[in-house]
């Protein structure tokens, strides 16, 4: 606001969107090199489309699929992808926290990364110490859930000690960096009842969720919630209300359908009705099988993949801050009030716009490209949409039918697996940067609403 | 804004909107009744869901049937249902008048109906004035439709004077207050051809669909654009987008279908496109079968129902006026604007909370609807989707389920085409007129966005 100039445009403030969206391709290259190289699969190479597909879709830790993970991919394919993971879920969690924390000291606004400071830009320490927290974090918690896990595969299923370190290792980063991506050729649906599987999953997927931000503030005040910043109390209660309303939703349509939680005993079906409330936040792992459930429970799963999670972290979607502005904007409308209030703390006027822009243009993204795919396929509007909120929200979720499009269609997933990452962190950041500032007023008028 | 209270509820504002609402129940209570005398029908005496939805279905001028108009309709039970319709149509129109007229008086924002008035209320002289208005557009615009589709169904198709009269009188005022009843068991797919029949019921739906503000205004000053209002350029402009995309979309996506326009010649198709464009905004007519359309259509279609036409007229759905302002808030934001211009007018920041209200509130009801009769039928979300937003635009297009849905399911149908009939109409003038204070601010802090 201390700058004005005439009208500036979004695209100076996206710039260094811009050098991440390079960054980003460029990895995306060498992953689609090294997937396509002979020592990568099992048998017959990858097309240049499987490669690019699965590189695509381990960067921007989706866990969309077009060639089955454990049977295609060679051991060293396998571990590009988990490398491919690791880096996108690094990179946007540590990406998304700077900018957010130039956002907070542009506007002057209070957070507990910044302290009390007096700069207006992020320096070379805060980029370290961001990075060093982050790698802290995700290491931690990974090395936790990959002993769990390996314990289990070890003692429960007879696995050897190194292919259950093995499985651990992986399926813990792919959970906490909500990839999707699964050693097992029907995902988890093997272990759709077995708590030591599912639950150390599931936390490590809501942890990675939450976002870096929240999971600082939780390490040092989790006693103390009244001191919370506005970004942790929005992202906590909204991670327990969609946990909650989608857990006891998708349990109570799936609960007799015997092909999906049917088939499991109850303790079995409240577990695996979880984990499918966990799994569109944006995880994307199965323990039910997805092309059997009810096109209800499709849509119900599009909203949650839709909202996703906590900003700053390794889910996708349009992030429930974002979703939280606009449903408080609603209430203060409702109620006449002319601030917009939410968890006893105002919203400045500037994010209203903010999170309308960010939650209209992604609708338009997704309507489009569903139109787009409806008229190549011919597929119905259940699958299309389910499959393309699946993209764009980087979830890795599907109907089943990812493998049969056809290579324009797989082209368009691409483009919104990448777009769907970079995108809302991006624009959000880049709109809340934007100096805003006109020479002249026009006349004020307004048309009837309604 | 001049007299401020503690906390004020849209309870108090929304007050004349529930007298509306209780009139409009009414109406409907003496419609449903007229409806289920046997003089009203031809056969077999109606059921109480029969009435009492179509009842609703020509008050809310929807066009939703589950029942065959001219089969199983007597004279008298069509002259009811028409009755109806020129009571929702001509109350609506005045009503959605008469309130926004309300809301530019006490903004003390200019309107070319209330020219230069110090006074913040609406007076009985307006209110007269509004009604003669509205009344003298309506019979003449009416008129000058039933006098052409009179002599062409006359001489064109062999019919009785009278009968030919008749068809003339009903389809006029079908059209004109957008209720897409037609007296012809295909609806209008046996005129696709015939440019005399469409062309003049398409003429009478835009008008109706224009809204009255903006009718009056084009009377008196046609030529003369740069003076119009806000209010009438956005329903002009977006009327014209609207009109040219979907028919050149629907043209394009229906072209080769041999089960819609690839039945007609080249020029037959061009008609029935743009035809099948202006019906969902929102009149309802079909001149081709929508069950047979693509399942890309209907989302086309989808969308142009949502928007629906102008206010303060005979269409339905969010209103294009809605939809504007949330386009320019994100064009205003992408370009870094402070304020949000629209064709050279300011819009007040109120504008933009209630825009975002109304759409998203509309929004949340479609998909709690949509789930809803999914969970009933099993029906796929393409054809529930199509039908639930049909009804809440007021639109009346099927794809072909009304009639078989359980009456669970037309219920909820009829709840929507009284909510989308009234509701953005009361809530976005409710909005609008509350009076908007807080006692105390609280400290400001922002969430991440994206
Ligand atoms: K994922
Ligand atoms: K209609």
């Amino acid at each position: 606001m201390t700058t004005p100039s005439r009208r500036p445009s979004i695209l100076r403030t996206i710039r260094p969107a811009q050098v991440i969206a390079l960054a980003f391709a460029g990895v995306l290259a060498v992953g689609t090199a090294l997937l396509s190289l002979p020592i990568a699969v099992q048998g017959r190479s990858a097309t240049f489309m499987e490669a690019l597909f699965t590189a695509t879709s381990a960067l921007c830790v989706t866990g969309h699929i077009i060639v089955d993970t454990p049977t295609f991919w060679s051991p060293f394919g396998q571990g590009v992808i988990l490398a491919l993971i690791q880096i996108g879920g690094f990179g946007v969690m540590s990406l998304a926290t700077l900018l957010g924390l130039l956002v907070a000291r542009r506007l002057g606004l209070r957070t507990r990364l910044s302290a009390v400071s007096e700069t207006h830009t992020v320096a070379v320490g805060d980029v370290r110490r961001v990075l060093k927290g982050v790698a802290l974090i995700t290491v931690t918690i990974q090395a936790a859930v990959a002993l769990i896990l390996a314990a289990r595969w070890w003692i429960g299923y007879d696995k050897d000690l190194g292919d259950a370190l093995y499985l651990g290792v992986f399926h813990a980063v792919s959970s906490f960096n909500n990839a999707g991506f699964a050693l097992f050729s029907d995902n988890l649906v093997s272990f759709a009842a077995d708590p030591w599987i599912c639950l150390p999953i599931c936390a490590a997927i809501i942890l990675g969720g939450l976002g870096f931000p929240v999971i600082m503030e939780l390490r040092k005040r989790i006693a103390l919630p009244r001191s919370w910043t506005l970004n942790t109390v929005t992202v906590i209660v909204g991670s327990v209300v969609l946990l909650v309303v989608g857990t006891i939703v998708l349990t109570i349509l799936e609960w007799s359908n015997p092909a999906t939680l049917g088939a499991l005993d109850p303790a079995g079906r409240l577990l695996a009705g979880f984990t499918s409330a966990v799994m569109p936040r944006t995880a994307g792992f199965n323990s039910i099988d997805v092309s059997q459930m009810h096109p209800a429970s499709w849509l119900v799963t599009d909203i949650l993949m839709f909202i996703g999670g906590g900003p700053a972290g390794t889910a996708g979607g349009l992030k429930i801050t974002t979703f939280a502005v606009l449903f408080f904007i609603i209430v203060a409308e409702l109620r006449g009030d002319t601030a917009v209030n939410m968890f006893g703390k105002r919203l400045p006027r500037s994010t209203h716009r903010e999170a309308l822009t960010v939650a209209l243009l992604s609708v338009a993204l997704v309507v489009a490209s569903t139109l787009a795919i409806m008229l190549m396929t011919g597929l119905g509007l259940d699958r299309v949409l389910f499959e393309v909120i699946s993209a764009f929200a980087t979830v890795g979720l599907s109907t089943g039918i990812t493998a049969s499009l056809p290579p324009a269609a797989q082209a368009i997933l691409i483009v919104l697996m990448f777009i769907g990452r970079l995108g809302p962190v991006a624009l959000g950041s880049a709109l809340a940067l934007t100096i805003q500032k006109r020479e002249y007023e026009l006349p004020k008028e307004r048309p009837i609403i309604g």
